[in-house]
């Protein structure tokens, strides 16, 4: 496999963008990502995107053909256009499958771009498409939600390992911190454990502000192989690892639910591409879709021993300025969560701080930083490594 | 690249299967395909489902995850599960990263299916799907239907080459006559140029039978790195070239509406990697959601020059037995269209002429076969390239 590597990336800013269209965000963050790689659009091999409902959300499929036909790529070069798919990792995936594509030869210069416009449609739609990322058939229809499945995954973690309530608060009031200084956040206010506490319930454990937000935004990459990054860029930062693993798509048939063995699979298929281990990591960008989410995360993903996460977060040793800090850009609880724009966001963040470019969040002497995105409740699982080259 | 080979296929009875859910036919042709290379389950690396619309056909997204839970890969090896969408060319987009996942070393073998179930719903709300494969802001929320746009292509195809009314009906005669022969297709009766010119008016001048229905069905592949189908098989099929294209997703934007450049810029980056011309093409299966789509495809994919499509339909040069026989399997017309199992269900049956599998319909001494595929109007147009290897 050819070495392959970051040379550009851009986010438009998260959050409820009603004056905004799907097309329009897609269009901002793929030219600042273009601008920023230096290169021109007769440059670009393919394009990449990752979206989970746009059908749903604004009854458009084929968006990555409408994206490149609205960058002004389609009439121009006709590259491919390429929409991937899965759920809450699409971003994530589809960064996987660009990479491939240079890795494997066919392209030099791919864009990889996530976007998601939820906002447009009524909370109680928006949350039937949260209920198209789990099983329909055997937990939607059956009132199962997507917030209720991470409900009985914190009781579980809480029963076996002794996980506190204000643990779980606590990763919310750090996320909240990290996203204060991400000018690109939806939510840029801190938040102390009693807001998290008093905040509405959603599914007991869980409340209003232990869950992310529905964000309108996007996020686009610009990878090239190694030998075309050197001719545009000394800011380079390479893909050392990508793993990706599955599991049930339904919380009912997994053998542990307070562990997600997508996650541990794609970490270690990650972690041996890479290879590296855990404790190599400088910075990491995990899922927290739920405060649950990101105390399984950094368990399963072996910067804390399992049932240990808690303790971690309430130690605070994934806060910035200690051990291994987590979500800097504030994660999807802070930053927001335009589902198919996530994965790609993640790794932009990871990009910065490797770049040494995160301002008043920069993990200081970072390396080497991983990205973590779940699918659902954990039937899909992206781990992606990468390297500052400077 | 490394050399990729398709080792098994897979393919379900297309129709209105209204018994079967979408997981049960996509298991179906999956366990085919594994049977038919002679794997084991612990032989897959990773899986690529070919979807468009999941979402709004059985309000489940995630349906890659989905479909290695349930062929019981998600949970035993936990491998990477990806769907791809691109309109009616998802299988066909999926084949490719199917492909360039293997070409590029990371995966040995991988299975590629393609599945949808669309008569689950009302008709007006699988027209209101239609209309998410074109340009939702521009196009559909004005009227424009998927085939009111190809009926304008079929009036300017009319007016600048003089193609005729009959002509058009010829591409589904010929389609219902190879259909007749395919026991999976969803229509086998033979038809005439009456049947097709008496028909209901859908969008003048295109009626019912110059349409593709709406279906059920999926169909898989599994390919391997020819180091690894050797080890399976000696009927291999090898993948000699794969090109994509794209063109603005709206029709009004193109440059000529009686051609389709995104199929233009595939064939030619096809027949490139694979180092032939056009001529060299013994069976091809085209992209026929409509008449005037045959007309259009036959003309830019090379087999006959600009503008006497038409005429070569009429002199019947694409039916079995003849110059270059095109959709033997019955196209989208007779065999059936569900969307994403589309593209692939084409490279099944260029695969079953390769090896000598196509029965009644088989086409002497096939080498060389083609598959292509196109998304919306022609926003997405993929090309593949496939050589029998005894």
């Amino acid at each position: 496999m050819r070495d392959v590597a970051v040379i550009g990336i851009g986010i438009t800013k998260f959050g409820e963008l009603w004056e905004r269209s799907f097309r329009d965000i897609g269009i901002e963050a793929g030219i600042k990502a273009i601008n920023d790689a230096g290169i021109s659009g007769s440059d670009i091999d393919a394009l990449y995107i990752g979206n989970m409902s746009a059908g749903a959300f604004i009854r458009q499929e084929h968006v990555a053909a409408l994206i490149a036909d609205y960058v002004g790529l389609a009439q121009t070069s006709h590259i491919p256009a390429i929409r991937v798919e899965a759920a809450g990792a699409s971003g994530a995936v589809a960064f996987r499958e660009a990479f491939l594509s240079i890795a494997s030869g066919m392209h030099d210069i791919v864009v990889v771009g996530g976007a998601e416009k939820m906002t447009d449609i009524g909370d109680e739609m928006a949350n039937a498409v949260q209920g198209m990322a789990i099983d329909q058939e055997w937990e939607t229809v059956f009132g199962a939600t997507y917030a209720s499945l991470h409900a009985m995954m914190a009781r579980a973690h809480m029963e076996k390992y002794g996980t506190t309530r204000e643990q779980l608060a606590m990763v919310s009031v750090i996320n909240h911190r990290h996203g204060a200084l991400n000018p690109d956040a939806q939510f840029r206010r801190e938040i102390n454990v009693d807001t998290v506490l008093r905040s509405g319930m959603v599914a007991e454990p869980l409340r209003v502000f232990d869950m992310c937000p529905l964000s309108d935004g996007a996020a686009t990459i610009v990878l090239a192989s190694m030998d075309a990054a050197k001719k545009f860029t000394d800011r380079i930062v390479k893909v050392r690892g990508i793993g990706q693993g599955s599991d049930t798509i339904a919380l009912h048939d997994r053998r542990d639910i307070t562990t997600i063995d997508a996650t541990v699979y794609a970490a270690k298929r990650a972690y041996d591409m890479a290879g590296i281990k855990a404790k190599d990591v400088d910075v990491a960008e995990v899922y927290d879709s739920s405060t649950i989410s990101e105390i399984m995360a950094i368990e399963d993903l072996g910067f804390f021993e399992k049932g240990t996460g808690g303790k971690a977060v309430e130690e605070e040793r994934i806060a910035l300025g200690n051990e291994i800090p987590v979500n800097t850009s504030g994660g999807l609880k802070s930053r927001g969560h335009p589902v198919g724009a996530t994965g790609i966001a993640q790794i932009v963040e990871i990009v910065k701080q490797l770049r040494g470019e995160a301002d008043g969040r920069q993990v200081k002497d970072a390396k080497i930083g991983l990205a973590h995105a779940i699918g659902g409740t954990g039937g899909t699982a992206v781990v992606s490594i990468l390297e500052g080259c400077e």
